[in-house]
């Protein structure tokens, strides 16, 4: 046993100096992407090239393979250093547009306005942040005078409000909002300004660190060719542009958005209404429940007032709610009535529609589940 | 500009030469894991040794600190890394108990009865599978007869016939089953059998590479003394064990997988009964949104009888089901009636109710979240 404690401990010498040579290895790849982002900075090409990063990832994995190791475990590897360094490596874009002498983010000291007051300043931009109390200010109203650019980063059930009070911002100037709905704020952007305006909605938290393969969606509202630039800004910031029409980005909301925070207060109200004892819930959880519990979870420690703004924004999808409900109903009464038949029929039913997605998601998430594993949160009970 | 492209390609000739040495590393390391292994496999060590994990890892971040290296990504990779090291390089594992000289598994060609036939072999143990076919043949009469151990692994629709059908077992032979409920089939296996008895529910789905820091519910049945080695032996094979009543274990299964996967079935159904584009939907997603919509997916490619037996298993979960169903139509009263102020004061309640874990889960999951970003299936649009 001695003996094989001692080769053991001579093992484990050995992991550990494999171990370190990887921290070095982060450190001297950091310093070469460093470089990397400093000359995309200079030239203003993208930070995010997809061809570079597919082939790097496929040279590699077949390296790996010609060495015995798993090609996927090389993949998930490269793939999470390279989420670091595109983040943790760029504190300069190129600046696309030199022309613009003041960007404006009203609630700029929001956590999503922060993202962008940020990314315009990485830019060399000048950003001014205004905020409830610089209102009617003298010096916000020559701030405005000479905005070339101002955006709408404020509380979902304000945005309309702020909005309207817009009617003194040069001709010239674009106006755009970032909320998570996109036909009435629109509207109303079109309504009180004359000039350029766009709607945007970054598809992220405020806790993504920057804008990299993040998706924004980008409603066209009047005089596209004058805030080209800032689609084009975005860019060099890594966001995947996504052109739509308010209406079927706000259909889509109601689907992603509406339903899933309604179902997961639901799911709250009824957990706390069967009191059961979450610890020894969570210790029946494989990872991917307790994934599930922690998204119910994190929902109670944010704000209500904001996840009641999106929830009643659109009475229109109170029908679509409606009719979950209706379903529901409809499924319990095939249980309550024993009905294995009819629940399998609607089964396949519904199996048909999603079609070859389906299978997709089924095939594609085992990596996925086997990620939730590796996660220590998911881990412990 | 030809200037800035040769400094790119050089440092980008840099960082595939700092990959490759990734790989190298990995390839060495392969090599220490697999002789770790080994001599755990010839001691009985367990595979997963919590506190060598932590130290290896809070070494590793203290010297990522020193070197400017973010500790989180350090310890990110890490944990893959280790997690391919525990499922590939554990081709044997110690057998606790020499003394068994049979082990049958009743299902044991289904693909988690596969999983227990796998790490019984490579302990060791003589293992043999008994199918539909073999039933009532010379050979299975035999074959239970010389039993010491037999595990029924048969759908979940089929258990407790199977057990019932088990009336001539040696009394010394240990009789265990591994079906997602467990009161019913352990009164059935107490029943059956006058011989050691336990219930078994391995918390993972068959894609899961083996049973490392997985959860298995064990609940006793009778002489556990008798059955001690078959834990011992889980947990050499690096499972977490977790004694409970049968009871218990089927009120949270009724909370996690019964309202789980009827919701999910629901969703699906409501999906299909408003036909969104489905590519288009994906395309307005967050990746933990696509996560989502990959989960309600991914189940209806899977087996409609499987999901039909989990759901109508017991009837008591109905109850559960309808009071679910009325707390989400109290709710979306509140909405159609415009009651923001109940909405929040509801939401308020609820959250007291989670308490920490509500924030715990909040900061907890921004990892995973960042985790979403980086999957590939979860970015493709």
């Amino acid at each position: 046993m001695t003996e094989h404690n001692k080769r053991l401990a001579a093992l484990r010498e050995g992991i550990d100096e494999i171990d370190k040579e990887l921290v070095s290895l982060l450190a001297r790849r950091a310093k070469l992407t460093t470089q990397v982002g400093q000359i995309k900075a200079e030239t203003g090409m993208p930070v995010y090239v997809p061809d570079r990063e597919k082939a790097l990832i496929a040279s590699r994995r077949e390296q790996a393979k010609r060495a015995g190791v798993s090609p996927d475990l090389t993949e998930d590897l490269l793939r999470r250093i390279m989420r670091d360094s595109y983040h943790t490596q760029n504190n300069r874009y190129r600046c696309i547009n030199p022309d613009i002498n003041q960007v404006v983010i009203i609630g700029g000291a929001g956590a999503l306005g922060k993202v962008f007051v940020g990314l315009f300043e990485k830019s060399g931009y000048t950003v001014d942040v205004v905020e409830r109390d610089d209102w009617g200010k003298t010096s916000t109203t020559s701030l405005f005078a000479r905005a070339d650019l101002v955006i709408v980063a404020v509380p979902i059930n304000l945005t309309e409000q702020v909005i309207t009070s817009l009617t003194f911002l040069p001709g010239t100037c674009v106006l755009a909002d970032i909320t998570s709905v996109k036909s009435a704020p629109l509207k109303a952007m079109l309504k009180v300004h004359s000039g350029p305006v766009v709607g945007l909605h970054p598809m992220f938290g405020p806790d993504a660190p920057g804008m990299i393969k993040q998706v924004v969606v980008v409603c066209e509202g009047r005089s596209p060719q004058a805030y080209q630039w800032l689609v084009e800004q975005m860019k060099t910031w890594g966001a995947n542009i996504h052109f739509s029409s308010a209406e079927e980005h706000d259909e889509a909301m109601a689907f992603i958005q509406v339903m899933r925070h309604f179902n997961t207060f639901v799911y709250g109200a009824h957990l706390q209404g069967e009191d059961p004892d979450l610890d020894s819930l969570t210790v029946f959880s494989s990872p991917i429940y307790r994934l599930e519990l922690a998204m119910v979870g994190r929902l109670f420690a944010q704000s209500p007032q904001l996840y009641a703004d999106i929830i009643f924004n659109n009475p229109a999808n109170f029908a679509l709610l409606r009719r979950f409900h209706q379903r529901f109903g409809e499924a319990l009464s095939l249980l309550e009535n024993g009905d294995k038949t009819a629940f399998i029929s609607e089964f396949n039913k519904i199996g048909s529609w999603f079609g070859d997605y389906a299978r997709k998601c089924l095939v594609d998430s085992k990596q996925l589940l086997l990620k939730a594993d590796d996660d220590e949160m998911l881990r412990k009970s």
